[in-house]
């Protein structure tokens, strides 16, 4: 269709090892009966589109320049690490999970129609650009005369924090376990745990850290400071407390998941369980869903058989639970939009702006607990 | 009930540490409505009994000695070690987790006055004497003449292999992978996964054992010998050609598990599997099930998120399946006890060899693919 202006964002590993992000010229399609075009007025930079973005980038290296007659941001990629983005090499691939706009453009079915003039959050790659094509039945309106900004963060954080409390419950847990647990999600996590009453404890690694955590409401012995003398009997004594026998971690590489493990079967000793030759007999988890560490996961053998590791993630988790679940926790995340599951951001920018080398230094940073938003109409 | 010269064995870690067991008199009591005596006539010594039995000893200590009245076989323990054993210090605990004999006595009810006089296979702790009494419902007897060591070894190793199955089907694989794969349950394994056309990749440690498998009839290149160059490649191609996606180690320390998950990772790619950022889409598991090596498990970050790792045990998986399919299990075990649950005995001994310092040294190595028998009545 006719739109004029409209931009998207590329990113791509060279052949000859490069990275380029380019903005280039997008003909947005006619959309289909039951699709919609979305003006995206708000992407949110998550740590999970950081490495489509930028991670293959040796962000000392990074530079403006044009490539193919389009404006880029271009930096070299390490050849020891070129391997790693074997399988994207020569792809020029779109990016950005999440976000919300303005329906503009309207297909023919009567589902489509009645989002004409709309504020959506949607989900689905590809939302660094102006406009979005989507199926109108995967778009979620906002009330009518909230701005884009409140929809643009409600997909991946909200629905991964509600996706822990459904495994928790599937799994027969009753209290949990997290880390990294000042992050944007981290503090979402700590509001939504408090208003269902399930017991958390929240590890950080740093003092302020913990006040975060403190002032949302959490008790100031669930909220653990790793680096402290203290840590692991406070662990023990706050696992026994609540009865956690399900962890979350952010970390992944190191001992985390180890000391999780092995302080939950003291809280158990501690809690009168039952043991055999092959530990306590409570089954113990932890699932690691980010990797802020990328190192080795160290296990020891001091947990018994009951015990499993492993990974957690969104979309097979949201495959699981099914369409009726999956619509719920989205209806959940916009009503919330401004509590349990508000964003703070540190800087709106522009599609534009990604590209410029010292805006992109910055948001490669991750920050704790406030982020960078797009806004790709600018 | 009067049965003349019953004996039982107790294993004992005492307050100033030592190890000690015992043979002592037993005064069978009267059998319940319900119940049934049976006259032990063949217990295994398995890898899961030496834990018990011998696993505190420091062996080169061992001799025998008469401990309060009774015949004993006593050892140092390890000071360092001491702490190992709290749970169980100044107890006398019985050992033996399975075992077969004859039915001698009975209560009143139908079901345990039809035992009178069979041979069967029972299941359950305190197998290491002369008579054990247990509910008739829990007795599963053999064919009429069947001796009673072919009943022995019918519940560990043959309920295992069929468990590893059971979860390979709950959990929606199609082939599995197997460590440690030449021992006595590894050769039951094989044989289970041969006549149900599961494909299994065995993973051995020296050519003798990779000719054990492959006599029982695996395909030369599904057997896999860790010791030699080309093992991770032909993990690979192993996998990539059974599609195994479900492990099972026997090992637990070290970087097998780590290998196992990095190797399904590379098969992946090779049958073009879906990946995401988060690796291919293919869900990769590793159970452990025992720990040959009790050093700590390592790893790595190279399978993105949809793996795990965890404990696997025969008891909470009986709970899982239930009552009926575990009565199915046992009957596939007696009816197969001479095929594919087939037991070979290094040895025959008596109640009184066991704590035999010469024998007992020699029952303490493991031996791989063959085990000891005691027989109480000798």
């Amino acid at each position: 269709m006719s739109i004029d202006n409209a931009k998207q964002l590329f990113t791509t590993v060279t052949d000859d090892g490069k990275l380029v992000l380019s903005v280039e010229p997008y003909d947005v399609p006619e959309p289909a009966e039951h699709e919609v075009v979305v003006q995206m007025e708000a992407v949110p930079i998550n740590p999970s589109d950081l490495g489509l973005l930028l991670a293959p980038a040796q962000m000392d290296t990074v530079r403006s320049e044009e490539v193919d007659g389009h404006p880029a941001l271009v930096a070299d990629v390490d050849p020891a690490m070129m391997r790693l983005f074997a399988g994207r090499k020569g792809k020029k691939l779109p990016a950005g999970n999440e976000g919300a706009g303005t329906v503009v453009a309207a297909g023919s079915s009567e589902a489509a129609q009645a989002l004409l003039g709309k504020v959506v959050t949607i989900v689905g790659g590809e939302m660094y650009r102006t406009h979005r094509v989507m199926p109108a039945m995967m778009c979620v309106p906002l009330p009518d005369g909230a701005p884009a900004k409140e929809g643009a963060s409600l997909f991946v954080n909200p629905m991964t924090v509600q996706g822990f409390l459904n495994t928790m419950r599937a799994e027969g847990h009753e209290a949990l376990v997290h880390t990294a647990a000042a992050s944007n999600l981290g503090q979402m996590l700590a509001k939504l745990c408090l208003k269902e009453g399930v017991p958390l404890v929240a590890i950080v690694r740093s003092a302020e850290q913990k006040t975060i955590l403190t002032d949302i409401g959490l008790p100031e012995n669930h909220v653990l400071d790793s680096t402290t003398d203290s840590f692991m009997p406070d662990l023990v004594d706050a696992l026994a407390e609540t009865g956690a026998t399900l962890g979350f971690d952010a970390v992944g590489g190191g001992k985390l998941a180890n000391y999780i493990l092995t302080a939950m079967e003291q809280a158990a000793a501690k809690r009168g369980a039952e043991f055999s030759v092959y530990g306590s007999t409570v089954h113990k988890q932890v699932y690691i869903y980010g990797r802020l560490d990328t190192g080795e996961t160290i296990l020891g053998a001091g947990y018994g058989l009951y015990w499993g590791v492993g990974g957690w993630l969104l979309t097979p988790h949201l495959e699981e639970v099914g369409m009726d679940r999956m619509m719920e926790m989205r209806q959940f995340a916009v009503a919330e939009r401004n509590g349990i599951f508000h964003s703070d951001y540190t800087r709106e920018i522009s599609l534009m702006e990604m590209i410029d080398p010292d805006v992109a230094t910055a948001y490669e940073k991750k920050a704790t607990g406030a982020k960078v938003l797009v806004n790709p109409s600018l």
